[in-house]
């Protein structure tokens, strides 16, 4: 085997089951730290989020950090690697467009910058809303937003508008150069190759709970 | 083998990734009733949503239904057969915990019932949101929650208070008898077993985004 092929092996991508499960795994062990506790085993953290042990280990594999035999991981450690390897110590500027309530409610959540996300500005053809700031970000024109994002070489844009409306905001914010797109709308979005998309669709979540809620009564 | 061992196979749990995958097909195909298609095929469905085809073959199969060669699935029975295999039938009564941005959120997003949740209350510890409603929710104090419960055989319970109230929001909930919580708290909730808990965490699916950009970047 040459060194390339090696590195290309090395550089496989993550399964995006792991990569949902690293935050679960950082809520657990920002817990952990403010406890008090120094070290934690992967065990441990399976069997308080009911995981799997392997499972868990081989996650935390991933992110490149090595554990101690019967120490376990460095709890301080162990989240460091985590957010490096989710690439949320880098702070990136993020645009955010349809400012109803579930955008305002993104612009009002501060912790989002504990996961490298910063809204620098919000877009809206709402005449009522642009030109004022909601919870300190500026609410601008659509009309400003492929100017303004070709500008700031934005990577990151989020879509909280309703469905009708999503394609035609996917389509300035990729027409502005904008890389990755967290998309908040119940609609599958067209783009081009090598832009990402990420579907934050509420009702992917509530179809696990309602399914199972269904079932669990049809049993009783 | 006997009867009730086909019976035991048969309704072995549905995977959680198929659950997932489910309302994403939904937009799909209600999208295509809309434009006047009458029919579709899994291929097609794969192909738009770029998941694989057998996949999605196999994910439609849970639901039950049964698709014909050459014309594939009547797209109005297929949209009744997976709406039916989420319950999204029937409209569930549910309580919201906390009325801060993202519960006013929730209570606002009108489409919920096109999922069967009906939020019949929500609840706050905010005197001055007590006795007020929003988006037509009535808001009752936290002191209200058990025994109202109880009376209305609520059976779902929505969590969006901050992570520190997270859990005695569970509680109340599971004293007054609510057997699923969907939780947006960033904390890993303690349940007795039998009650389901969904985590819907903007974080994991901000993780997957996150890291591809990151290594997207990394690549240039």
């Amino acid at each position: 085997m040459t060194k390339t092929e090696k590195t290309n092996k090395k550089i496989k991508a993550t399964p995006e089951p792991t990569l949902r499960r690293l935050p679960r795994y950082l809520h657990l062990l920002k817990f952990l730290r403010e406890t008090g506790d120094k070290s934690v085993s992967s065990t441990y953290i399976a069997k308080e989020l009911g995981f799997d042990p392997t499972q868990v280990r081989k996650d935390i594999e991933y992110t490149g950090i090595v554990g101690r035999p019967k120490t376990g991981f460095n709890i301080v450690e162990l989240i460091s690697s985590i957010e490096e390897f989710l690439n949320w110590k880098n702070i990136t500027d993020a645009f955010l467009v349809g400012t109803g309530s579930l955008g305002t409610a993104m612009l009002g959540y501060g912790r989002f910058k504990d996961y490298g996300l910063n809204f620098v500005a919000a877009f809206d053809n709402n005449e009522m809303k642009i030109g004022k700031t909601i919870h300190e970000t500026p609410v601008l024109s659509m009309e400003k937003l492929v100017d303004l994002a070709k500008r700031m070489h934005i990577n990151i844009g989020v879509i909280t508008v309703p469905a009708f409306a999503a394609q035609h905001s996917a389509d300035l914010l990729i027409e502005g150069g904008i890389r990755a797109i967290w998309n908040f709308a119940p609609i599958h979005l067209k783009v081009p190759e090598g832009v990402l998309v990420e579907n934050a669709q509420l009702t992917q979540s509530l179809a696990v709970l309602t399914h199972k809620l269904a079932d669990a009564i049809s049993k009783d």
